[in-house]
C-alpha cells in the first residue's frame, strides 16, 4: 500500500487519476486532495477515499468545504498556504495536475519533500525550469514526467542512458490547422477542435497553433538533458507514437498507446512496475496507417519562438508561455486573429530587454505578471 | 577491452561483426574465428585482429589454412570437435552466427562456458529451443538475441518486467510476394527479391513463404515466455518498426531502425550500454508512411504451422524446420511450386507420430534428420 497527494484532483488528470485508483483502491492511500473551486467534486473524492485533508483554493469556498466534509473526520482547509501545506505532507507519491502557475508553489514544496512527484504542471518546467529541476537535484526528489510525450520519452530511457542518446523527438499531431489555408481567418470553435485529444480550450488552441508543442520542447530540454538541438519535433497526425528516443547505435525506441491519458498516468503511478488499465489492445492493422511530416515553421511558428526561449533561458521560456496565455485569451475572446498569437508572443518577447533570469519562485512569478502585463498592454494601449 | 569468439565470422552478421569491431578496435581482444569453408576470408580477419585460433568446419581445408596463417602465430584448426572447442574458450562475448544445425554443438559450447551469447544462429532455440533454454539456465549464460525483430523485443522489455506484458507484435515485411495473386507461378527470382533486405536465398524465400516469420515466433516463444497466444504478428511492409511489447497499462514500446544488422548486433555488442555505428538518422518524414495489416495465414500458412508446431513443442518445430528446409531447396531447383512448400511441411508434421521429444543435441540433430529424410521421401517416392 502505497500513500498519494493529488494536487488538482477536480481537474481532468486528477479525475482520471482518481479513476485509476478507484480501480486498484487496495493498493493506495490517500492523503491529500485540492481542487481550485469545485468543492462539491473534492468533497466527494476526499470521502470516497478517506483522505487526511482536503483543500481548496479559492478560500471564500472554504465554509462549503466544510459543511460538505461534515462528519467525516477529513480536515478542511482553504487558500493558497493550505495547498503548500498539503502538498508538503510526506507521501510516497504526488501527482501535481495543478493548471498554470497557481501550481508552481504546491509542486515546489512537494519537491522539498524528496518524494516522487507525477508531475502534469507544465508551467512548472516551462517557466520555472531551471528553479525546479534545481530544487529536485538538491532535495533528491524524483519527477516523473506525465504529458503523453513526455512520460513516452521516459519509457523510451528506462534501461538506456541519457549519454547514448543522439536524438529525441517530440510528435505533434499537427492540430486541427495543419491542413486549412487561410490561417487569419480561422474561429476560436476551429481551433478548438482538437483531432484525437480531448482536452480544455486553451491547451486545444495551443495545439492548433504548436505553442503545446513549443512548451513541451521546453519542457523536454529541461527534464532531458541531451541539447536543445538533439530535440526535434515531427508531425504525427494520428498521435499513436506519442514520441521517440534515437540512440547512438541507430536504434530508435518509440512508445505508442491510445490517446488516454490514463495510460502516461498508470506508467507514473506504477512506475517502475506497471499496473492494469482497462485499455484496449493496440490494434495497428485496424489503424492502418502511421503517417509522419516535418513541422511548417513558416505558417506554425509557435515551435521556433519556443526554441529560442529555450535556447536563451532565463526569464525567456516565462515570459513566452504568459504572453501566449494573454493571446490565446484574447483569440478566444474574439479580440485577435488566430495568425496574431504568434505575433503578439514574439513581439512580448522582442520588446526591450528581457528580466533578468528568475532564482526563486517568487521571481518567476512576478517574470510572470510583468509579462502579462506587457502583452496585454501591446493588445489594448492606453 | 573485452574478448570476443565469432562463430561463423565470414558469413552475412558475421561479416558485419568485424565491421563494427574495426570501427572500435581498441575494446576487443579477439579469441576464436570460426568459418564454414572461406580460408581466405578467415585468415584475413584473424591476421587483422590477432586471433588466438582460426577454425575451418570443412577438414579438408585445414592445410590452406596453415598456410594462410603461417608465421602469425595464430593456432589453425578444423572440424567440428575444433570448433566446439574454440567456442568453450572463455570470452566476454559470443557471436553465434553459423548457419543451420551446423550451428548447434558450437552454440551449446558457448553456452556451457556461462558467458554472454548474441545469437544470431536460428536453429539453435527453432530446433533445440528446449534443450537450449535449459543449459542456458544451466550454466548462467545470457542470451541476446540478434535477429532484428527478437532484438527488438529484447530492447522493449528493457527496464521492464516479462510478467507485466500483455502482448509481443513481430513485424513482418509481408515478403516479395504479398500482393502477387497466383503464387504457383511464383518463380525463385520473385521469391528471393525482398523488399528491404538484403539477404541470402534461403531466408528470403522464408520471407516470401512467412516460413521465417514462423520461425521467429518459434524463437520468440523460447525467448520471451509470455505464452504463445501472447505473440502475435503484424505485417507492415516498410520494416521500419523491427517488434513491439505491448504492457498491462496500455503503453507499447517499439523498435525502430534502418534494415541493416548491424544495428541488432551492435546493440548485442554493447548491452547493457550502446555503441556508435555509421548510421543515418531515421528520418520518418522522409519514409513518410508506415502501414499494417493483418497477416493472410489462408494465403501464407507458414505462421499457422508454426505456432501448431510451438504448441505442440518437442520434436515439432525441429520438423517443421527441416521439413521447411528441404521444401526450399526444391523450389530453388524448380522441383516443386513455390504454393507446394507449405503443403509439404505440413504433410510432413501430420505424417504419423511425431518422434519424441529430443533431450540432447544429439537427439535434436537425429529428429531433423528423419524429418530430411521424411520430407524428401515425399518429395521423390521411391
Amino acid at each position: 500500500m502505497r500513500s498519494i497527494s493529488i494536487l488538482g484532483a477536480t481537474g481532468s488528470v486528477g479525475e482520471q487519476t482518481i479513476d485509476l485508483i478507484r480501480r486498484n483502491a487496495a493498493d493506495w492511500k490517500v492523503v491529500a486532495l485540492t481542487a481550485n473551486s469545485n468543492v462539491a467534486g473534492l468533497a466527494a473524492a476526499a470521502r470516497e477515499f478517506g483522505a487526511q485533508v482536503a483543500v481548496v483554493a479559492d478560500e471564500r469556498r472554504l465554509g462549503d468545504l466544510r459543511e460538505a466534509l461534515a462528519g467525516s473526520g477529513i480536515v478542511a482547509a482553504a487558500g493558497r498556504a493550505a495547498l503548500c501545506e498539503a502538498a508538503a505532507r510526506p507521501v510516497d507519491m504526488t501527482v501535481a495536475a495543478i493548471v498554470g502557475c497557481a501550481g508552481l508553489g504546491p509542486v515546489m514544496a512537494a519537491i522539498e519533500q524528496g518524494g516522487t512527484i507525477a508531475l502534469a504542471n507544465k508551467e512548472a518546467l516551462v517557466s520555472a525550469g531551471e528553479v525546479m529541476t534545481a530544487a529536485v537535484a538538491r532535495h533528491g526528489a524524483t519527477l516523473l514526467p506525465t504529458d503523453s510525450e513526455h512520460n513516452a520519452i521516459f519509457q523510451c530511457l528506462q534501461g538506456g542512458r541519457i549519454g547514448d542518446v543522439r536524438s529525441i523527438t517530440l510528435t505533434a499531431s499537427g492540430g486541427p490547422l495543419r491542413l486549412v489555408e487561410d490561417l487569419s481567418s480561422v474561429t476560436p470553435e476551429q481551433a478548438v477542435a482538437h483531432p484525437n485529444w480531448d482536452m480544455g480550450a486553451k491547451i486545444s488552441v495551443d495545439s492548433a497553433t504548436m505553442f503545446n508543442k513549443g512548451l513541451e520542447l521546453i519542457e523536454a530540454h529541461h527534464l532531458f538533458p541531451v541539447g536543445l538541438d538533439r530535440i526535434r519535433i515531427v508531425v504525427h497526425p494520428q498521435s499513436v507514437i506519442h514520441s521517440m528516443v534515437e540512440y547512438r547505435d541507430g536504434s530508435t525506441l518509440a512508445q505508442l498507446g491510445p490517446s488516454d491519458m490514463r495510460v502516461p498516468i498508470a506508467s507514473c503511478l506504477a512506475w517502475p512496475a506497471r499496473m492494469d488499465t482497462p485499455m484496449a489492445p493496440l490494434d495497428l492493422p485496424a489503424i492502418g496507417e502511421l503517417s509522419f511530416f516535418r513541422p511548417d515553421e513558416a505558417r506554425f511558428p509557435a515551435t521556433r519562438l519556443a526554441r529560442e526561449a529555450a535556447q536563451a533561458g532565463g526569464a525567456a521560456p516565462a515570459v513566452l508561455n504568459a504572453a501566449n496565455e494573454v493571446a490565446v485569451a484574447a483569440f478566444l475572446d474574439r479580440k485577435i486573429a488566430f495568425s496574431r498569437i504568434a505575433v503578439l508572443v514574439e513581439s512580448v518577447l522582442d520588446q526591450g530587454e528581457l528580466p533578468a533570469a528568475p532564482r526563486t519562485l517568487e521571481e518567476v512569478l512576478r517574470v510572470d505578471e510583468d509579462a502579462r502585463r506587457r502583452a496585454t498592454r501591446i493588445l489594448e494601449p492606453a
